[in-house]
């Protein structure tokens, strides 16, 4: 007995996008959010999660012209950057992930905090105008926040989208709430995570399937 | 300014699995069950998770064995093997996705099916007694269940965590009511994926923090 199922990896996508869009209320979105939320969807399993993200106006226009002038991805963990389909990204943008740099667990200890906020440090040099992707990290999130307030370079967009019970909810609202203008997209609450983090950076690197 | 909010990593997980503990029904699973269901909500954030994982009677005690005898562990995705933490694995265990293994394409279309799913057969040298952990592609866990009625080599314990919108829930189901015998662990309907699976792996890996 051999079981029967769909085996085209395309035809699993299209299904897959169109029982999000038939069951998902995306009625708050622009269309272009709207292509990032399916994808988002997705990555999760869960399509009421959509209530819970949150698009800065301009991030969508924002993050997709700063991926397409070649900017780099910078990703809190190494699930993020692994999500990262590189076919799909328009520049051949360098995907990085700092946190297992050996340079970060002496990092960590000198500034008090875990790695995953000190690899942040290893950002500078390719911060100005990158698109940030943290998924997994309330601290790395935090970190930035401070980063930029104290006078680092900026990136283009930042995606917040770390998941969990200590910091996730809060780190989240206070990039929503940050007065650094920069744009930005979030889940809010506990929901998150490398997933659904990645799935947002493919959707932005190229619309479609 | 500076935010203020814990930056210690084992602080944090000891809040986060203490906010689990209070918040989360494990009423139906063992002390040891308990363990990995802890781990994978805190992987999704979702509490309510919980009424849909299910643990087949012997499958902490088998996949902690299996580990503990230096079984390999099997992942569908690279996202899944890079959430392995290595430092908490009891016998340097490998971690193996065949996923780009520059046979897959080929094999995908030798097979037509998914590269997801081609990857699998990449195993069959390692499959005998191994930990298979599958959280990405439900292409994978349906090849996985006809390799082995077909007589391939079986391992140890399956985690079946699919997540999604095609075939998700139809492959753990096929898991669960299979008559193969062998332990698994399932996240029922739409939600699973690489962070809920490499959790559990995590949690088998060694109990506690």
């Amino acid at each position: 007995m051999t079981t029967d199922y769909i085996k085209s990896g395309d035809a699993i996508y299209e299904k897959s996008f169109a029982i999000i869009r038939a069951e998902a209320d995306l009625s708050l979105f622009t269309e272009a959010e709207a292509d990032v939320a399916v994808r988002m969807i997705h990555a999760c399993g869960v399509v009421e999660a959509a209530q819970h993200f949150q698009f800065s106006p301009t991030f969508v226009a924002d993050a997709r012209a700063a991926l397409q002038a070649g900017a780099p991805i910078l990703c809190d963990a190494e699930m993020v950057a692994q999500g990262v389909t590189r076919a799909r990204l328009p520049a051949t943008n360098p995907v990085i992930c700092t946190l297992r740099d050996p340079r970060t667990p002496d990092l960590a200890k000198e500034i008090g905090n875990t790695r995953s906020a000190a690899a942040l440090e290893l950002w500078r040099p390719q911060l100005e105008g990158a698109v940030v992707a943290i998924g997994n990290a309330p601290t790395a999130l935090f970190y930035l926040l401070d980063m930029i307030a104290a006078g680092a370079p900026r990136p283009a967009a930042i995606i917040g989208m770390p998941v969990g019970f200590v910091g996730a909810i809060e780190s989240k609202d206070a990039l929503a709430e940050s007065n650094l203008g920069i744009p930005f997209a979030i889940v809010r609450g506990r929901m998150g995570g490398s997933a659904m983090t990645a799935a947002a950076i493919n959707a932005l690197a190229r619309p479609g399937l």
